[in-house]
C-alpha cells in the first residue's frame, strides 16, 4: 500500500537516452515527477509480477507518456499474462499516441537486449509467478595499438575495426578483435522484491555494483509471516548481499506496518556493511570503472 | 494529471454509515488516507466518464478496501461500458473479498437509490459520454400530533404509522401520511466536472446546498481550448451557480497548467459570491435545516 509519505516500490534506470522502469504501482508517475525525471524516454517497462502494488500505476503512467507526446513504441516485459494485463491497462487508458507491445517471459530465465540494457529475467519464489531482474550495461574492450600492430592491421583499417566492422582487404579478413582488447567490466544491478531468498538471487547478483532487495520487515521476528507471504526480511536480503559479494545493497519494498527501516539498519550492517535503508527518491549514478 | 501537491478530482459523501465516492483517479486512496477517511464503507462508486484521471485509481482503491476486510458487495455505477471497465479493473485487482457489481446508466437521465443516497445521473457534454450527479438525502415529514388526532388515529397505531407502516385496524386502513406531515427539505449536492456548461446542470442544481463544479481555467481567456476539450471555466461554473441559486459553490478539477485558482476567485465571486477555490482535502458537514 502506498503511504502518505511513501510511494510504492519502483525503479528507473537511465542510460544513453533510454529509460527502463521496473514496476509501476499507483502513484509512480507522481513519484517520478517529484524527482524531476521524465517518463517520456521510458522504452521498456519490466514487471516483476501482477500484484496491484506493482502494476496499478500503469494506466496513469502511460497516459502521462502520451501527454508528453511520446510516439515511439513501448515494450512491456513481464510474466505469462502480460498481454492480457496490457489489454486491461489499455481499456483504462485506450488513447495513446504510441504503440504498446507485451512480451511474456518464457521459462525460468530469459535474456532481453533493449537499447543498451542487457536484461536477464529470472524466476523467484513468490505467492504468484514472479521474476527478479539483472540489468547490465556491457562495456567493450579498449582499442589496443600494440595488438593492432602485432596483428599487422593496416592503419587505414583501425577506425572501421574499432567501430566493430569486419573488413576484407587485400585478400585478408580483418576482425574487430584484432584491434580491440577483451571486454571490460560493465555495470550490473540486480533488483529483487517479492520473493523468498532463493539461491538464484545471490548467483545473479554475484559481484553486482548494486543489489536492490526487499526488506518486508526489519528483523526475523515475523519470519513466519514473511515466509507465508513469500517475502524476504532485511537480514535475509543482507545475507544474500554478503554471499553475492555485491558492492552496495539498497533495501526497499517495506511492509506498510514497517514504519522505521532506519532503526534496523545497524543490525543489517553486521551481516552486510554497505547497506542503505532507502527512502523515496533515492538515486545514484554508477560510472564505469576507471581503466 | 496529478501534481505533487494536487490529487486528481474525486468526491466522497458519507451518510448514515455508508459512503459514496464519485470518481477515483490515480492516488485517490492516498488522498483519502491523508484525510483520515476509511475506504471500507464505500458501498457505491459513481463514475462520470472513462478518462483515466477519473478511473485509474480504482484497482488500488478496491484492493485497499479488500485489505480493510470489506465483505459487502460494491456497486459501481457509470456510463455504458462500466461492465467492461470493471472487468479491466478486476484483471489488475483480481482477488477481492467482496463482490463488485457494475450498473450502466441508461439514457440521458436515470435515478438510483443507494443506502439513503438518492442519486440522479444526468448526461452532460464532454468529449466522450459523461454524466454529472445530483446526490440527495431526503427528509421525511415530522410526526404531527394534531394531524393524527384529526384523522382519528388510535394512539396504539401512532408508532407503527410513524415508522412508515400501513396498518389495518378495526376494518379501517391507516396510512403513515395520517400522522406525518409533508416531506421536509433534505440535502442536495450536485457534482459536475468534465462538461461544457449545459442548461441541465443549472436545472439539476436548482437551490442545491452545494454545487461542486469544474474550473479548468480561471477566466475565459482560453475559452476556445475549454470549448474544444469540453470543459468549463471558473466564470462559466459561477454563472451556472448564479442561475441555479445554489447556497455554495466549490471549484475543482483544475487544469495542470492552472496553478493558482485562488487568484481568480475574486472575479468569480462577482458572478456568484459564495464560491470557494477548493484545495485537496476540502470537506464540510451539511446538516438538515432546523425545523
Amino acid at each position: 500500500m502506498p503511504l502518505p509519505k511513501r510511494w510504492l516500490t519502483s525503479c528507473m534506470f537511465r542510460y544513453n537516452g533510454s529509460s527502463l522502469l521496473i514496476d509501476a504501482g499507483e502513484g509512480t508517475q507522481i513519484a517520478m515527477r517529484e524527482l524531476g525525471w521524465s517518463p517520456k524516454p521510458i522504452d521498456t517497462i519490466l514487471l516483476t509480477h501482477f500484484h496491484a502494488d506493482h502494476i496499478a500505476g500503469l494506466p496513469g503512467l502511460l497516459l502521462l507518456m502520451g501527454n508528453a507526446d511520446r510516439t515511439e513504441p513501448l515494450t512491456i516485459i513481464g510474466p505469462k499474462g502480460t498481454g492480457r494485463m496490457l489489454s486491461a491497462v489499455r481499456t483504462i487508458a485506450p488513447e495513446l499516441p504510441f504503440e504498446t507491445r507485451a512480451v511474456e517471459i518464457e521459462g525460468n530465465e530469459q535474456h532481453f537486449s533493449r537499447n543498451g540494457f542487457e536484461i536477464t529475467a529470472f524466476r523467484v519464489q513468490h505467492s504468484i509467478l514472479c521474476y527478479s531482474y539483472r540489468i547490465e550495461i556491457r562495456r567493450g574492450g579498449k582499442f589496443d595499438v600494440e595488438r593492432a600492430k602485432a596483428a599487422g592491421v593496416p592503419l587505414k583499417l583501425w577506425n572501421p575495426l574499432q567501430k566493430g566492422q569486419t573488413v576484407e582487404f587485400e585478400g585478408r579478413t580483418f576482425t574487430p578483435d584484432m584491434v580491440i582488447g577483451p571486454e571490460r567490466r560493465g555495470i550490473k544491478v540486480v533488483y529483487s522484491t517479492d520473493t523468498r531468498p532463493v539461491p538464484q538471487i545471490a548467483e545473479q547478483a554475484d559481484h553486482a555494483d548494486l543489489f536492490i532487495a526487499e526488506a518486508i520487515y526489519g528483523d526475523n521476528e515475523d519470519i513466519r509471516k514473511a515466509k507465508s507471504y513469500r517475502h524476504m526480511t532485511m537480514p535475509e536480503s543482507a545475507e544474500l548481499a554478503r554471499r553475492a559479494q555485491v558492492k552496495e545493497l539498497w533495501f526497499t519494498h517495506y511492509s506498510p506496518s514497517f514504519l522505521h527501516p532506519e532503526r534496523y539498519i545497524d543490525a543489517a550492517r553486521e551481516i552486510f556493511p554497505n547497506a542503505v535503508a532507502t527512502k523515496d527518491g533515492r538515486n545514484v549514478s554508477i560510472p564505469f570503472d576507471d581503466e
